[in-house]
């Protein structure tokens, strides 16, 4: 199935207390490589058919407007995937 | 920074209520080409130094072990990104 992938990340500035809780417990466990972890979302948009440049340009619409929240995140990615 | 992306999404036979409800919105909004939408995490473990090929397969251990549920969700990529 056609597939519009977003990616939306914290935005780099700010805090992500869940990642840095990752991060500490990865680092307990020996992990001393990781120097920090960040948690984003994937959002896959579903298509019966292939995405038009009018979806992709509404995916781009959708992503910045409704499926991030611009204060605290940034969409990294708006990709299609067949 | 050099970076590994774990990428985990939701089993496909599974019920995604957080991606049904975005889907029905989206729908509701005119954007009927959208069949269904599925949520998932995007995972950014940093790295001081570009991740040897240990700190790579570790990743793939944690991925499967740490950040996923492996009853409910699927690893679908670790990748390298520098």
């Amino acid at each position: 199935m056609p597939k519009i992938i977003v990616e939306v990340m914290p935005k780099a500035d700010l805090l992500d207390p869940a990642g840095k809780a990752v991060a500490n417990s990865l680092q307990r466990k020996g992990h001393e490589a990781i120097a920090n972890v960040r948690i984003g979302k994937r959002i896959e948009l579903h298509y019966d058919s292939t995405p038009t440049e009018a979806d992709i340009a509404a995916a781009r619409a959708i992503a910045a407007d409704f499926l991030s929240n611009g204060v605290i995140e940034d969409v990294i990615d708006v990709r299609v995937e067949n």
